[in-house]
């Protein structure tokens, strides 16, 4: 087996979350592995829950990072898709079975064996690490072609936020042309949610606690409605209104008036993952077949055609890009919410001592 | 406007749910109308609920009812699909808008005007009465051709609890062969879930906290295999091993171990409505994408189709006739669970003086 190659990036060190300069190794590239050298890399809100290991399951050192855009570098002697110096897009995962039922109708996201962009554990028992790192080596099979005319840095968010959104719609039939969509919240997914809702023909409300947000969301986003869900006057006209709604609020709350804006038939679809138990009057639901669904990322299949999608359609994301020596301060900002509507990182210009 | 037409029934007069014999008036036979002498009507839990009031919309006197088989005795002069003599039913509804989404899609259960076959105010503002009576009135449109071979009494439990699982298998595509089902509760809905499900080609796992329904659920009901809620080591080696489940149980309990032994995709479908709000854990949910599906009975068509699927692959409920001065004797089994599985009272017998 060939040697491990050393490379850089930024760590976690403690749950305090404080990102440093780190040095480790990854594979050397092997037959089915493209290595790349990455340009920018997403700020998600659960690398920030990981770094201070507010989920339960970090190790450290812990390198967050999987929406990631690089140039290939080196491929090996089977890869068939890629060149070097083709720009590339890794997300969420960077294995999985490849056999089970999952994998073989493309939803590899839901294989038992899936291994993570990092905090997973790979074949020879090394720590996965992300995307916030200078270089990496993934299995051709969950690498994404990026194409040409999709911009650089804004759509690098799509390789997790977009396919958070983009995959309930498909899945659960809420992209045809006519629908009327809630869009809970309006953040990195949020944002995303309605940027392709619209590019589906569909009639947008967005739905938030922050009245400041209306002009935002209408004026540049494209919504066609905007809803304060405190406002009881407002709430009562949207009932029974909506054929579906996105839930991207991961901070915990109510669910159950968001299921009254619902008309019958209605998928309230919940893609954020609030970390308490959320409660439910069934017999209310019954009534209207309303239905709870969940979703992460697509497939490899579906998130290759949401970025095809994106790039025919002009879908990127609202990006601020932050310099590396500037990454715990971003991360103190998504801490407030103070993000309009994601950091990427700039880490193809990022010098580093280690 | 013609007179009402008086005749007589069993009701409840106050929360008690004391049911005794009742002379009320009907609508005379309208335009659009189906008369009919009842010969039997299914007594469903949900009756049982409301002569006590403890869902809390009944008034009284209120007689109970909605799976009804009777026979044809007048017809309006726009009445195309009935004559005199005719076999019908009668199920949970008997009008809605006729004009809504739900409407023109023959989903009328989820229509906002519906009226049910009791409890619901009719045009002319009286209190609509169910089908624990010697006659009914109901316009055409919700009445349903009963099949020469579909037995009785025993068919007519299909009309309520027959709808109750098949639309669900329906709906959200728990009907293909060879997929894995779990029915939770074999009761009046849980052992038709298992015939339609056998009859559809699926493999069928009851899941009851009674290991003594073991024999019955397998030999007599012919499902795959039988799980003891309770039983770790079983529901352990159950994990991951569901496409669906039909969750039939309205008494209050957990739903977070039914999603595990659902496979990533898994839909758990409650039929039954706990009157307590159930707690769900959105995390391990997203993690597989499993959703929450709920539903009420089919609408006038797909209910048509399952009374005609079920005559056809020889579908009925397991029943014990009552004679109507049992009636009460049955409600107070009925709350026990002392019944295998439906009551049918033996209405078109019965002799009753007011």
């Amino acid at each position: 087996m060939a040697d491990r190659v050393k490379t850089v990036g930024w760590a976690a060190h403690d749950s305090s979350g404080f990102l440093s300069p780190f040095q480790f190794t990854r594979r050397a590239t092997g037959e089915e592995d493209v290595r790349l050298k990455v340009l920018y890399c997403g700020v998600c809100h659960s690398d920030l829950h990981n770094i201070k290991n507010e989920m339960g399951f970090t190790s450290y050192p812990c390198v967050p990072g999987h929406e990631v855009v690089g140039e290939v570098t080196e491929v090996g002697n089977k890869v068939k898709k890629f060149i070097i110096g083709d720009k590339v897009g890794v997300g969420l995962f960077v294995d999985s079975c490849g056999e089970c039922e999952q994998c073989v109708n493309d939803v590899e996201t839901y294989c038992p064996k899936l291994k993570m962009a990092y905090l997973s554990i790979d074949d020879d028992g090394t720590v996965i690490q992300g995307g916030y790192s200078k270089e990496m080596v993934i299995k051709e099979r969950y690498v994404f072609r990026w194409p040409e005319n999709l911009p650089l840095p804004a759509g690098t968010p799509l390789l997790g936020a977009g396919s958070t959104v983009y995959s309930p719609m498909k899945y659960y039939g809420l992209d045809k042309s006519g629908q009327h969509l809630g869009v809970v919240g309006l953040g990195g997914l949020g944002h995303l949610a309605v940027k392709f809702a619209k590019a589906f023909g569909l009639k947008v409300t967005v739905i938030s606690t922050s009245p400041s947000k209306k002009d935002e969301a209408i004026n540049h986003l494209g919504a066609d409605a905007f809803l304060v869900s405190t406002d009881q006057e407002q709430t009562q006209k949207a009932m029974s209104t909506m054929d579906g709604i996105i839930d991207t609020v991961s901070a915990p709350h109510a669910l159950m008036p968001l299921f009254s804006l619902l008309k019958p038939n209605g998928k309230l679809v919940v893609v954020g993952a609030p970390n308490k138990p959320v409660e439910l009057d069934i017999l209310f639901l019954v009534m209207g077949r309303k239905m709870l669904g969940t979703s992460s990322v697509g497939g490899v299949k579906e998130t290759q055609e949401m970025i095809d999608f994106a790039a025919k359609h002009g879908i990127v994301a609202d990006v601020e890009v932050v310099e590396m020596e500037n990454v715990n301060n971003a991360m103190e900002r998504l801490a407030k919410g103070d993000v309009r509507y994601r950091f990427v990182l700039d880490i193809g210009n990022a010098t580093v001592a280690v």
